[in-house]
């Protein structure tokens, strides 16, 4: 099967942890960089690809993933050889694909209302509560460590992992030491430093096609 | 492999199309339905099992899965041989994982600005951008038709068919032709029409045990 994909990014971006996510997982990708500050994502050529003008976004032969947890679950079950999902049938599927969906389902319109100060809504109908549950449940689970899923390394470590790297780095959620240790496990993985160096880059050329 | 599962339900809440997703698998499930009114789903005794305390959630042996979008990845999944889930390798996994993800990311995080008529976050922040390109999105996908996928029904439908059922009776998302039709054809279906006489059933049992 041709595994070769087409990645759309952008530096500083949600789809930081995906780059991070392809270089763990060793993947066939093409780079496509997006320069979100210039609003390239909402020009129509981009908005052809994906009409919600967002990254990450994946093409594979014909198929459209977009959605941060669509582009997790579905590069890390391509490149299964990598060991980053856990199969079908494997006792951790269903852990595995309970963080995936809680960070997207809960942990982000979580954040969403806390960064701008905002009552979450009715329990009824709100999909994730309260903040302080949401963030309690996740440190809970890390404080069981060293992984989400124990033991084992897995996608959703490098999903979190960025994540909380940002959202503690902007405040939003507190640094305690389970969590410092477990940002540091993930994030100074190597592939995850050859995506910050490839990011690094990618803001370099950006900033010297501004100023020439 | 021992495929039954405990699933903690309660009639009118997000957990409605988990219910129909399991009837249309015909799983093998044991329904423990939780008073939502009565605030069952906050005391300790689920809070052990869900510390989010929401339902839908699934017991699979020893694993827990939360979160509605991945226990409808898991349960059909698990019941791969009622192809309601492309499989890994198959040209629509990728699209059935993006409205998936969709779901949870944008499509509800949309609904509740909406009905809360709150102003979206800002762009840079926010993971649906704005609610009219989020509706757009799923609209222009569900003209296409007959469902998500296309021409294969899939367990996407069963999540998407029944959030619109509620969400176009909220008034929340524009009841057009092509919704309306959608919603019949998923929600007539046997496996729905077996879920809505359940949750009667349910209701009508709380009704009477509260009169008694």
């Amino acid at each position: 099967m041709n595994r070769h994909v087409i990645f759309y990014h952008s530096p500083q971006s949600r789809s930081a942890g995906a780059l991070a996510l392809l270089e763990e997982l060793n993947a066939d990708y093409e780079l496509h960089s997006l320069n979100l500050p210039a609003k390239e994502q909402r020009q129509a050529e981009y908005l052809k690809i994906n009409p919600m003008g967002k990254v990450p976004a994946i093409l594979h032969d014909e198929a459209l993933i977009t959605e941060q947890v669509a582009v997790f679950l579905y590069m890390a079950d391509l490149y299964a050889e990598a060991k980053l999902a856990p199969p079908i049938g494997d006792p951790l599927r269903g852990p595995y694909l309970r963080w995936m969906a809680f960070y997207g389902s809960c942990f982000e319109p979580a954040l969403i209302d806390k960064s701008l100060k905002r009552e979450p809504a009715d329990p009824s109908v709100c999909p994730y509560g309260d903040y302080d549950t949401t963030v309690k449940t996740v440190m809970d689970q890390l404080a069981k460590g060293p992984y989400l899923l124990g033991e084992q390394f897995s996608a959703v470590d490098v999903l979190w992992g960025t994540a909380l790297a940002w959202t503690t780095a902007f405040g939003l959620v507190p640094k305690t030491p389970v969590v410092e240790a477990y940002i540091e496990r993930v994030t100074s993985r190597p592939a995850a430093k050859r995506a910050q160096a490839r990011d690094a880059e990618l803001l370099a050329a950006r900033e010297k096609a501004k100023s020439s």
